[in-house]
Protein backbone atom coordinates (compact mmCIF):
# COMPACT_ATOMS: atom_id res chain seq x y z
CA UNK A 1 0.00 0.00 0.00
CA UNK A 2 2.87 2.13 0.61
CA UNK A 3 4.04 1.90 -2.59
CA UNK A 4 1.21 3.54 -4.22
CA UNK A 5 2.39 7.19 -3.63
CA UNK A 6 5.23 6.27 -5.17
CA UNK A 7 3.34 5.80 -8.65
CA UNK A 8 2.59 8.38 -11.00
CA UNK A 9 -1.33 8.66 -11.33
CA UNK A 10 -2.49 10.87 -14.57
CA UNK A 11 -4.31 14.01 -13.08
CA UNK A 12 -7.88 13.72 -13.90
CA UNK A 13 -10.59 11.06 -14.02
CA UNK A 14 -10.56 11.08 -17.88
CA UNK A 15 -7.17 10.49 -18.25
CA UNK A 16 -6.93 7.73 -15.25
CA UNK A 17 -9.71 6.20 -16.85
CA UNK A 18 -7.94 6.13 -20.43
CA UNK A 19 -4.87 4.89 -19.15
CA UNK A 20 -6.53 2.17 -17.02
CA UNK A 21 -8.36 0.88 -20.68
CA UNK A 22 -4.95 1.44 -22.66
CA UNK A 23 -2.97 -0.53 -19.85
CA UNK A 24 -5.78 -3.54 -19.64
CA UNK A 25 -5.48 -3.69 -23.37
CA UNK A 26 -1.38 -4.20 -23.24
CA UNK A 27 -1.88 -6.37 -20.64
CA UNK A 28 -4.21 -8.92 -22.46
CA UNK A 29 -1.44 -8.59 -25.88
CA UNK A 30 1.63 -8.98 -23.52
CA UNK A 31 -0.09 -12.37 -21.56
CA UNK A 32 -0.66 -13.93 -24.68
CA UNK A 33 3.25 -13.02 -25.97
CA UNK A 34 4.27 -14.43 -22.64
CA UNK A 35 2.44 -17.78 -23.13
CA UNK A 36 2.84 -18.12 -26.92
CA UNK A 37 7.10 -17.54 -26.37
CA UNK A 38 7.28 -19.06 -22.99
CA UNK A 39 8.69 -15.21 -21.82
CA UNK A 40 8.47 -15.26 -17.88
CA UNK A 41 9.94 -11.68 -18.10
CA UNK A 42 7.30 -10.52 -20.02
CA UNK A 43 4.79 -12.64 -17.63
CA UNK A 44 6.07 -10.89 -14.90
CA UNK A 45 5.30 -7.02 -16.64
CA UNK A 46 1.61 -8.15 -16.93
CA UNK A 47 1.86 -8.90 -13.13
CA UNK A 48 3.19 -5.37 -12.70
CA UNK A 49 1.04 -3.84 -14.69
CA UNK A 50 -1.78 -5.22 -12.95
CA UNK A 51 -0.54 -3.69 -9.36
CA UNK A 52 -0.20 -0.39 -11.32
CA UNK A 53 -3.86 -1.08 -12.47
CA UNK A 54 -5.01 -1.47 -9.20
CA UNK A 55 -4.05 1.91 -7.76
CA UNK A 56 -5.62 3.82 -11.06
CA UNK A 57 -8.63 1.71 -10.13
CA UNK A 58 -8.50 2.77 -6.79
CA UNK A 59 -7.50 6.48 -7.29
CA UNK A 60 -10.73 6.74 -10.29
CA UNK A 61 -13.33 5.45 -7.57
CA UNK A 62 -12.38 7.83 -5.23
CA UNK A 63 -12.28 10.66 -7.44
CA UNK A 64 -15.59 9.63 -8.91
CA UNK A 65 -17.38 9.23 -5.99
CA UNK A 66 -16.76 12.12 -4.15
CA UNK A 67 -17.72 13.94 -7.32
CA UNK A 68 -21.39 12.55 -7.06
CA UNK A 69 -23.23 15.42 -5.91
CA UNK A 70 -27.08 14.50 -6.24
CA UNK A 71 -28.70 10.80 -7.10
CA UNK A 72 -29.10 11.52 -10.89
CA UNK A 73 -25.02 11.87 -10.94
CA UNK A 74 -24.07 8.83 -8.35
CA UNK A 75 -26.76 6.68 -11.06
CA UNK A 76 -24.14 7.39 -14.13
CA UNK A 77 -21.30 7.65 -11.86
CA UNK A 78 -22.14 3.87 -11.74
CA UNK A 79 -21.43 3.23 -14.89
CA UNK A 80 -18.08 4.63 -14.51
CA UNK A 81 -17.64 2.40 -11.63
CA UNK A 82 -19.01 -0.86 -13.62
CA UNK A 83 -16.70 -0.16 -16.78
CA UNK A 84 -13.61 0.25 -14.53
CA UNK A 85 -14.68 -2.97 -12.38
CA UNK A 86 -14.84 -4.65 -16.13
CA UNK A 87 -11.16 -3.50 -16.95
CA UNK A 88 -9.78 -4.63 -13.86
CA UNK A 89 -11.48 -8.18 -14.44
CA UNK A 90 -9.78 -8.61 -18.42
CA UNK A 91 -6.42 -7.24 -16.54
CA UNK A 92 -6.99 -10.12 -13.96
CA UNK A 93 -7.70 -12.66 -16.20
CA UNK A 94 -4.52 -11.49 -18.38
CA UNK A 95 -2.89 -11.75 -14.84
CA UNK A 96 -3.96 -15.36 -14.40
CA UNK A 97 -2.85 -16.26 -17.95
CA UNK A 98 0.79 -14.37 -16.96
CA UNK A 99 0.71 -16.43 -13.47
CA UNK A 100 0.31 -19.95 -16.11
CA UNK A 101 3.43 -19.22 -17.71
CA UNK A 102 5.68 -18.49 -14.18
CA UNK A 103 4.35 -21.81 -13.15
CA UNK A 104 5.13 -23.57 -16.04
CA UNK A 105 1.88 -25.33 -16.72
CA UNK A 106 1.31 -24.67 -19.89
CA UNK A 107 -1.18 -27.01 -21.98
CA UNK A 108 0.20 -27.29 -25.68
CA UNK A 109 -3.65 -26.29 -26.63
CA UNK A 110 -3.55 -22.71 -25.09
CA UNK A 111 -0.28 -21.62 -27.37
CA UNK A 112 -2.30 -23.29 -30.56
CA UNK A 113 -5.26 -21.63 -29.40
CA UNK A 114 -3.54 -18.10 -29.38
CA UNK A 115 -1.84 -19.06 -33.00
CA UNK A 116 -5.03 -19.91 -34.69
CA UNK A 117 -7.61 -16.86 -34.02
CA UNK A 118 -8.55 -14.32 -35.90
CA UNK A 119 -5.61 -12.13 -34.24
CA UNK A 120 -2.64 -13.55 -33.12
CA UNK A 121 0.71 -12.45 -32.10
CA UNK A 122 4.27 -13.00 -33.87
CA UNK A 123 7.75 -12.35 -33.67
CA UNK A 124 9.43 -10.23 -36.44
CA UNK A 125 12.67 -9.82 -36.30
CA UNK A 126 14.42 -6.59 -37.79
CA UNK A 127 17.41 -7.06 -40.25
CA UNK A 128 19.62 -4.37 -41.24
CA UNK A 129 18.80 -4.02 -44.65
CA UNK A 130 15.10 -3.21 -43.77
CA UNK A 131 13.64 0.14 -44.14
CA UNK A 132 12.19 -0.22 -40.90
CA UNK A 133 15.45 0.66 -38.89
CA UNK A 134 16.58 4.24 -37.84
CA UNK A 135 12.57 5.13 -37.94
CA UNK A 136 10.48 6.39 -35.41
CA UNK A 137 7.00 4.13 -34.43
CA UNK A 138 5.36 7.40 -35.54
CA UNK A 139 6.82 7.87 -38.47
CA UNK A 140 6.38 4.41 -39.46
CA UNK A 141 3.04 4.20 -38.19
CA UNK A 142 2.78 0.71 -38.34
CA UNK A 143 -0.71 0.12 -37.39
CA UNK A 144 -2.11 1.79 -40.25
CA UNK A 145 0.79 0.56 -42.95
CA UNK A 146 0.97 -2.99 -42.25
CA UNK A 147 -2.25 -3.69 -39.61
CA UNK A 148 0.72 -4.60 -36.77
CA UNK A 149 0.03 -3.36 -33.27
CA UNK A 150 3.36 -2.94 -31.54
CA UNK A 151 2.72 -4.41 -28.04
CA UNK A 152 7.06 -4.98 -27.09
CA UNK A 153 10.34 -4.85 -28.72
CA UNK A 154 13.21 -6.94 -27.57
CA UNK A 155 16.79 -5.69 -27.98
CA UNK A 156 19.38 -7.70 -27.10
CA UNK A 157 18.75 -8.48 -23.75
CA UNK A 158 15.94 -5.82 -22.78
CA UNK A 159 12.67 -5.43 -23.09
CA UNK A 160 10.66 -2.47 -24.35
CA UNK A 161 6.78 -2.98 -23.54
CA UNK A 162 4.22 -0.47 -25.03
CA UNK A 163 7.28 1.51 -26.65
CA UNK A 164 6.34 5.03 -27.64
CA UNK A 165 6.06 7.16 -30.59
CA UNK A 166 9.81 8.43 -30.24
CA UNK A 167 11.08 4.24 -30.12
CA UNK A 168 13.04 4.11 -33.14
CA UNK A 169 13.36 1.04 -34.57
CA UNK A 170 16.99 -0.65 -34.52
CA UNK A 171 18.71 -3.56 -36.73
CA UNK A 172 18.84 -6.86 -35.08
CA UNK A 173 15.23 -5.84 -32.67
CA UNK A 174 12.60 -8.52 -31.97
CA UNK A 175 9.27 -6.25 -32.48
CA UNK A 176 6.37 -8.48 -30.85
CA UNK A 177 3.02 -7.96 -32.57
CA UNK A 178 -0.76 -8.62 -32.75
CA UNK A 179 -2.66 -8.68 -36.01
CA UNK A 180 -3.83 -10.96 -38.46
CA UNK A 181 -1.28 -13.52 -40.05
CA UNK A 182 -1.58 -11.56 -43.31
CA UNK A 183 -0.43 -8.55 -41.76
CA UNK A 184 2.07 -10.37 -39.53
CA UNK A 185 3.55 -11.92 -43.09
CA UNK A 186 3.52 -8.29 -44.09
CA UNK A 187 5.68 -6.95 -41.66
CA UNK A 188 7.96 -9.84 -40.96
CA UNK A 189 8.85 -9.14 -45.54
CA UNK A 190 9.33 -5.37 -44.96
CA UNK A 191 11.48 -6.39 -41.71
CA UNK A 192 13.14 -9.01 -43.89
CA UNK A 193 13.81 -6.26 -46.17
CA UNK A 194 12.46 -8.17 -49.15
CA UNK A 195 9.50 -5.25 -49.50
CA UNK A 196 11.50 -2.06 -49.31
CA UNK A 197 8.63 0.60 -49.52
CA UNK A 198 5.56 1.50 -46.91
CA UNK A 199 2.46 1.78 -48.37
CA UNK A 200 2.48 5.46 -47.94
CA UNK A 201 5.48 6.75 -49.16
CA UNK B 1 -30.50 -25.69 -21.05
CA UNK B 2 -32.39 -27.31 -23.32
CA UNK B 3 -31.10 -24.63 -26.24
CA UNK B 4 -28.11 -26.00 -25.82
CA UNK B 5 -28.33 -28.56 -28.05
CA UNK B 6 -29.84 -26.18 -30.93
CA UNK B 7 -26.54 -24.41 -30.88
CA UNK B 8 -23.92 -25.72 -33.47
CA UNK B 9 -20.47 -26.14 -31.72
CA UNK B 10 -17.31 -27.01 -33.43
CA UNK B 11 -16.49 -30.64 -32.95
CA UNK B 12 -12.84 -30.53 -31.20
CA UNK B 13 -11.47 -29.20 -28.20
CA UNK B 14 -9.39 -26.88 -30.34
CA UNK B 15 -11.79 -25.46 -32.54
CA UNK B 16 -13.78 -24.59 -29.43
CA UNK B 17 -11.56 -22.75 -27.99
CA UNK B 18 -10.49 -21.21 -30.78
CA UNK B 19 -14.07 -20.13 -31.28
CA UNK B 20 -14.39 -19.16 -27.90
CA UNK B 21 -11.24 -16.66 -28.30
CA UNK B 22 -12.59 -15.32 -31.31
CA UNK B 23 -16.26 -14.62 -29.88
CA UNK B 24 -15.22 -12.79 -26.31
CA UNK B 25 -12.53 -10.61 -28.92
CA UNK B 26 -16.19 -9.79 -31.05
CA UNK B 27 -17.86 -9.13 -27.82
CA UNK B 28 -15.62 -6.90 -25.88
CA UNK B 29 -15.40 -5.04 -29.48
CA UNK B 30 -18.84 -4.74 -30.14
CA UNK B 31 -19.73 -3.67 -26.25
CA UNK B 32 -17.33 -0.50 -27.27
CA UNK B 33 -19.44 -0.08 -30.28
CA UNK B 34 -22.81 -0.26 -28.91
CA UNK B 35 -21.63 2.25 -25.82
CA UNK B 36 -20.12 5.02 -28.13
CA UNK B 37 -23.39 5.16 -30.62
CA UNK B 38 -25.74 4.04 -28.05
CA UNK B 39 -26.81 1.45 -30.21
CA UNK B 40 -29.16 -1.05 -28.04
CA UNK B 41 -28.95 -3.63 -31.42
CA UNK B 42 -25.85 -4.17 -30.96
CA UNK B 43 -26.38 -4.78 -26.99
CA UNK B 44 -28.51 -7.27 -27.09
CA UNK B 45 -25.96 -8.70 -29.80
CA UNK B 46 -23.34 -9.00 -27.04
CA UNK B 47 -25.37 -10.91 -24.53
CA UNK B 48 -26.69 -13.39 -27.44
CA UNK B 49 -23.02 -14.14 -27.87
CA UNK B 50 -22.72 -14.54 -23.81
CA UNK B 51 -24.92 -17.05 -23.94
CA UNK B 52 -23.02 -18.93 -26.74
CA UNK B 53 -20.05 -18.33 -25.47
CA UNK B 54 -21.17 -19.82 -22.28
CA UNK B 55 -22.39 -23.35 -24.22
CA UNK B 56 -19.05 -23.44 -25.95
CA UNK B 57 -17.41 -23.27 -22.12
CA UNK B 58 -19.12 -25.81 -20.78
CA UNK B 59 -18.50 -27.92 -23.82
CA UNK B 60 -14.83 -26.86 -23.86
CA UNK B 61 -14.83 -28.23 -20.07
CA UNK B 62 -16.50 -31.75 -20.41
CA UNK B 63 -14.25 -32.85 -23.22
CA UNK B 64 -11.75 -31.12 -21.60
CA UNK B 65 -11.63 -33.11 -18.27
CA UNK B 66 -12.89 -36.08 -20.10
CA UNK B 67 -9.56 -36.17 -21.99
CA UNK B 68 -7.08 -36.46 -18.67
CA UNK B 69 -5.83 -39.83 -18.11
CA UNK B 70 -3.14 -39.29 -15.60
CA UNK B 71 -2.19 -36.58 -12.60
CA UNK B 72 0.19 -34.84 -15.42
CA UNK B 73 -2.49 -34.69 -18.02
CA UNK B 74 -4.93 -33.13 -15.16
CA UNK B 75 -2.62 -30.66 -13.96
CA UNK B 76 -1.72 -29.18 -17.89
CA UNK B 77 -5.51 -29.47 -18.65
CA UNK B 78 -5.86 -27.04 -15.47
CA UNK B 79 -4.20 -24.35 -17.70
CA UNK B 80 -6.91 -24.88 -20.24
CA UNK B 81 -9.74 -24.54 -18.08
CA UNK B 82 -8.44 -21.54 -16.70
CA UNK B 83 -7.53 -19.87 -19.85
CA UNK B 84 -11.36 -20.66 -20.77
CA UNK B 85 -12.36 -19.07 -17.73
CA UNK B 86 -10.30 -15.78 -18.07
CA UNK B 87 -11.70 -15.60 -21.46
CA UNK B 88 -15.61 -15.88 -20.13
CA UNK B 89 -14.31 -13.44 -17.24
CA UNK B 90 -13.74 -10.54 -20.22
CA UNK B 91 -17.13 -11.80 -22.32
CA UNK B 92 -18.69 -10.92 -18.66
CA UNK B 93 -17.15 -7.55 -18.35
CA UNK B 94 -18.36 -6.98 -22.20
CA UNK B 95 -21.40 -8.07 -21.12
CA UNK B 96 -21.61 -5.38 -18.43
CA UNK B 97 -21.06 -2.96 -20.91
CA UNK B 98 -24.01 -4.25 -22.75
CA UNK B 99 -26.33 -4.18 -20.08
CA UNK B 100 -25.42 -0.43 -19.37
CA UNK B 101 -26.32 0.59 -22.84
CA UNK B 102 -29.62 -1.31 -22.48
CA UNK B 103 -30.22 0.59 -19.03
CA UNK B 104 -29.66 3.96 -20.25
CA UNK B 105 -27.28 4.91 -17.05
CA UNK B 106 -24.02 5.67 -18.88
CA UNK B 107 -22.00 8.73 -18.24
CA UNK B 108 -20.74 10.96 -20.70
CA UNK B 109 -16.67 10.04 -19.61
CA UNK B 110 -17.72 6.39 -20.31
CA UNK B 111 -18.03 6.97 -24.74
CA UNK B 112 -14.72 9.88 -24.06
CA UNK B 113 -12.49 6.98 -22.63
CA UNK B 114 -13.61 4.86 -25.72
CA UNK B 115 -12.79 7.86 -28.12
CA UNK B 116 -9.70 8.56 -26.21
CA UNK B 117 -8.05 4.89 -25.60
CA UNK B 118 -5.03 4.13 -28.23
CA UNK B 119 -7.03 2.09 -30.25
CA UNK B 120 -10.69 2.76 -30.79
CA UNK B 121 -14.05 2.53 -32.30
CA UNK B 122 -14.95 4.31 -35.67
CA UNK B 123 -18.25 4.44 -37.98
CA UNK B 124 -17.09 4.84 -41.62
CA UNK B 125 -19.86 5.23 -44.50
CA UNK B 126 -19.30 3.68 -47.60
CA UNK B 127 -19.81 6.36 -50.49
CA UNK B 128 -20.69 5.13 -53.51
CA UNK B 129 -18.05 6.61 -56.10
CA UNK B 130 -15.64 4.09 -53.21
CA UNK B 131 -13.28 1.68 -54.30
CA UNK B 132 -14.57 -0.44 -51.60
CA UNK B 133 -17.61 -1.13 -53.49
CA UNK B 134 -18.40 -4.47 -54.60
CA UNK B 135 -15.45 -6.09 -52.87
CA UNK B 136 -15.34 -8.77 -50.34
CA UNK B 137 -14.14 -8.16 -47.06
CA UNK B 138 -11.17 -11.31 -48.07
CA UNK B 139 -9.69 -8.66 -51.10
CA UNK B 140 -9.65 -5.91 -49.71
CA UNK B 141 -8.14 -7.39 -46.66
CA UNK B 142 -9.04 -3.93 -44.76
CA UNK B 143 -6.89 -5.12 -41.26
CA UNK B 144 -3.47 -5.11 -43.23
CA UNK B 145 -4.22 -2.67 -45.64
CA UNK B 146 -5.69 0.01 -43.56
CA UNK B 147 -5.09 -1.22 -39.88
CA UNK B 148 -8.55 -1.15 -39.36
CA UNK B 149 -10.68 -4.15 -37.68
CA UNK B 150 -14.31 -4.63 -39.20
CA UNK B 151 -16.06 -5.54 -35.94
CA UNK B 152 -19.47 -4.84 -38.00
CA UNK B 153 -21.78 -3.47 -41.08
CA UNK B 154 -25.04 -2.06 -40.96
CA UNK B 155 -26.65 -2.37 -44.23
CA UNK B 156 -29.94 -0.22 -44.40
CA UNK B 157 -31.94 -1.57 -40.96
CA UNK B 158 -30.10 -4.70 -40.90
CA UNK B 159 -26.68 -5.49 -38.93
CA UNK B 160 -23.87 -7.76 -40.35
CA UNK B 161 -22.23 -8.54 -36.81
CA UNK B 162 -18.65 -10.30 -37.24
CA UNK B 163 -19.20 -10.04 -41.35
CA UNK B 164 -17.03 -13.27 -42.95
CA UNK B 165 -14.49 -12.78 -45.40
CA UNK B 166 -17.35 -13.46 -48.70
CA UNK B 167 -19.28 -10.13 -47.21
CA UNK B 168 -19.50 -8.10 -49.85
CA UNK B 169 -19.12 -4.18 -49.27
CA UNK B 170 -22.29 -1.96 -50.87
CA UNK B 171 -22.64 1.38 -51.37
CA UNK B 172 -24.69 2.93 -47.95
CA UNK B 173 -22.55 0.68 -45.72
CA UNK B 174 -21.76 1.65 -42.65
CA UNK B 175 -18.69 0.09 -41.57
CA UNK B 176 -17.96 -0.10 -37.63
CA UNK B 177 -14.39 -0.89 -37.55
CA UNK B 178 -12.01 -0.87 -34.59
CA UNK B 179 -8.17 0.74 -34.96
CA UNK B 180 -6.54 3.78 -33.75
CA UNK B 181 -7.79 7.32 -34.89
CA UNK B 182 -4.99 7.30 -38.10
CA UNK B 183 -6.40 4.26 -39.29
CA UNK B 184 -9.74 5.21 -38.97
CA UNK B 185 -9.44 8.34 -40.57
CA UNK B 186 -7.58 6.47 -43.71
CA UNK B 187 -10.23 3.95 -44.24
CA UNK B 188 -12.92 6.55 -43.72
CA UNK B 189 -11.06 8.35 -46.60
CA UNK B 190 -11.23 5.41 -48.99
CA UNK B 191 -14.93 5.02 -48.23
CA UNK B 192 -15.83 9.24 -49.01
CA UNK B 193 -13.68 8.07 -52.72
CA UNK B 194 -11.24 10.59 -51.52
CA UNK B 195 -8.09 7.67 -51.64
CA UNK B 196 -8.59 5.66 -54.61
CA UNK B 197 -6.44 3.11 -54.51
CA UNK B 198 -5.47 0.49 -51.81
CA UNK B 199 -1.81 -0.06 -50.89
CA UNK B 200 -1.78 -3.26 -52.17
CA UNK B 201 -2.92 -2.55 -55.61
Amino acid sequence: MEEWDEVEVPDNVKEIFVDMKNTAELMVDLAYSAVLFREKEIAEEVLELEEYLDVLNYHLMVRSVLSARNLRDAERITSILQMAHSIDEISNAAADLAKMVLEEKLHPLVTEVILESEETIGKVVVSPESMLVGKTLDALDLSTNTGVWVVAIRRGKRWLFDPDEDTKVMPGDIIIGRGTRTALDYLKEIARGIIKVMPNE
